[in-house]
């Protein structure tokens, strides 16, 4: 049995990076898909014309030469009105008028310098510059081609497009942009005794569930479902559907089927169908019999338990930072300060669930959720994840540091 | 001019909570809408019967009659295999023998106690416990009711649908839940020099961005963009565009248009269509034109000044918590360290971008990216928020805890 350290090196070194694929930028208007919004650029952004693309007003006023400052003139006629999106107006008798400016407007011909209504009185379409008012050269001018230069990378491949990196984007006129793909992703439940949310079950049957926590933690994670299949425990079923299923996604996310049971039979389908097993049973709990593989075309297979913490836990602990990383982005750790002590025996990695708050120190601090054997959404309702305590001891005080792993959010 | 504070007060107060809806639990499964995983439950969950449903077993192996092994019985005959998703099978011969179980099965009738197969050497279809394996009655049994019974609440109204929520949802057969709406947003950018994104722009031109960032900031955090708007700085032309927004979303976002110039026609357009302006300007840095109003049926209107960084920084410090608010939920304060010293003189409060890192300590490290009077978008990319820097100071050391607005989530 391997460590969960050992088992992540594993997953993560079985780990490649999508194609690229173009997305368009009204995607981001038209709500299509979960985290269509959340992609690693593969291509840099390059400037299409100098940035600004003119010398650019940045307040509202007046626009006047400079020169005519210097040499001591205080008051200006207002000769027009230079507004945002017209071409530039120009600056006439030497100096001796003003052009009245809008902020995102260019600076009329002739102008080198912005000075602000605040520093102004207006009268009879005068302006005059109030006493004390400093005066510079393209004073509240934002220079053409200060920024970049056309053909500048304004933003390079590998970074994650946010709010700031679409509006780049939106600037340069790139409508369709690069990025990293997606993993298509199919999530399975297996088990004789699940049924459909819809079924008025038996006593002896349950409603699935794990796939709806699957579907709600990728979803907020940004990453969409490709599809969902119901497997009964039943070795030609299993075997023809999977087949189907590691054709068409690249990574394949199962429940159940992966313990010591006379029909787990999951390990040994897959093997079938030339999933080389990279390993089974990690020594953590929950979550012990997680069964890791990796098909033909480098596809992805995650054989989490059945039990419903194992499920999240194994998702957010081996399965999101591989789906991260395959997108092209990182997965950044966090810490959480454990609020109450815990012991725990077992020579096992104990993802114990906790909720969280922000102490006013600024460290996140993390109370254990009471234990319970059963393992179920219901007790796990409420918490915001699990704080990973390490196998090598077997008890951790409160105030100590831990990574923590979140299905919060926020 | 109001304080950010104030700000903040009047806009919380101006929001109202929207009403229910029902959302079909498939969604989850169909990619449908950013951050339809994503809601705050308006009416309780309930168990539609005891949990766990049966005296369900947890792990493989066999169940016995305890009596027999407090008999001193250590051997026992396996007489069948209960399988999950099958009808109860019954111990007989009064417990001289025993039935396979497998995990999540119901335990067979006459049984109470499971051993687990690595409790166990099992030959000639005799199971026998190894010497030394602790046996208790109902031992690796879940048993029947003992989380909940049938009417009980699982899941309180106000808590947040995570993946555990979604699941207990599924379990209990819930197809459609109840949850807080989120509202109707309208994005409405303002401004004669804005062009669309395929345009090819002259150089007193600058093709639309602020509307992608808003909207990739929006479904980020789960909420949908309703409409997206480009005004003209004509004052009919807003007056109708407006008005039949104002029918038709909760929530207005717009961008330029409050500032000073003499073009800028929203606050007087929002006044004529009777939104009540609660606020026109805040003292802060950047984003100080600020407007915020009320429409007649409750209708909330941020109008944000153009400045890229003013339309994000507005965005996340004002709209966001109101549109979390709207939707039932709470905004959650982050703090983080300032990671080098910055001094601002204006009486303002300085929404400052830093890139952030999380410490050893657990503490969240925010460096300040260096200052820069343009204010746009390529300057942002690879910044992960804003610090939020108060208004009464001057100067603010390394190593203070600041409220930290992130823009880059993970």
């Amino acid at each position: 049995m391997i460590s969960v350290g050992e088992a992540r090196g594993l997953i993560d070194s079985s780990v490649q990076v999508m194609a690229t694929k173009k997305i368009n930028i009204s995607t981001l208007m038209t709500n299509g898909i979960p985290g269509d919004h959340d992609h690693v650029l593969a291509e840099p952004i390059i400037a299409d014309r100098p940035l600004p693309p003119m010398d650019r007003v940045t307040m509202d006023g007046i626009a006047i030469l400079y020169s005519a400052y210097e040499n001591g003139q205080r008051r200006f006629k207002i000769t027009g009105c230079q507004r945002a999106g017209e071409p530039a107006l120009t600056l006439k008798n030497g100096g001796q008028e003003c052009v009245e400016v809008m902020t995102g407007s260019i600076l009329p011909t002739g102008c080198n310098a912005v000075l602000r209504y605040e520093d102004l009185d207006i009268k009879d379409s005068v302006a005059t510059i109030k006493d004390g008012t400093p005066v510079e050269q393209y004073m509240y001018v934002h220079r053409k081609g200060s920024d970049s230069a056309a053909g500048d990378v304004l933003i390079k491949a590998g970074t994650r497009l946010g709010p700031a990196e679409w509006a780049v984007a939106a600037s340069v006129g790139q409508e369709n942009i690069t990025v990293v793909g997606k993993p298509r992703v199919a999530l399975v439940a297996t088990g004789d005794e699940i049924l459909p949310v819809e079924a008025m079950p038996r006593d002896f049957e349950i409603r699935g569930s794990n796939l709806y926590a699957l579907a709600a933690a990728m979803g907020q994670r940004g990453f969409p479902v490709s599809s969902t299949t119901h497997l009964r425990d039943d070795l030609t079923q299993m075997h023809d559907k999977l087949s189907g299923l590691l054709n068409s996604h690249d990574v394949i996310i199962t429940t159940g089927g992966v313990s010591k049971g006379k029909f787990d039979h999951l390990p040994e389908v897959l093997t079938d169908l030339r999933v080389t097993k990279i390993f089974h049973e990690v020594s953590q709990r929950p979550g012990k019999p997680f069964w890791f593989g990796v098909g033909e075309r480098g596809q992805l297979v995650f054989g989490l338990p059945g039990n419903p913490v194992s499920v999240l836990v194994g998702f957010y602990a081996h399965v999101l930072p591989a789906l991260i990383k395959m997108s092209g982005g990182t997965y950044q750790k966090r810490l959480a300060r454990l609020a109450a002590p815990v012991t725990f025996k077992p020579e096992l990695t104990l993802f114990q669930p906790v909720t969280v708050s922000m102490g006013d120190d600024g460290v996140m601090c993390a109370l254990p959720k009471s234990h319970n054997t059963s393992g179920d959404y219901v007790r796990l309702s409420g918490t915001d994840g699990v704080i990973e305590l390490p196998a090598t001891r077997q008890s951790f005080a409160e105030g100590e540091l831990f990574p923590f792993h979140s299905w919060s959010l926020n």
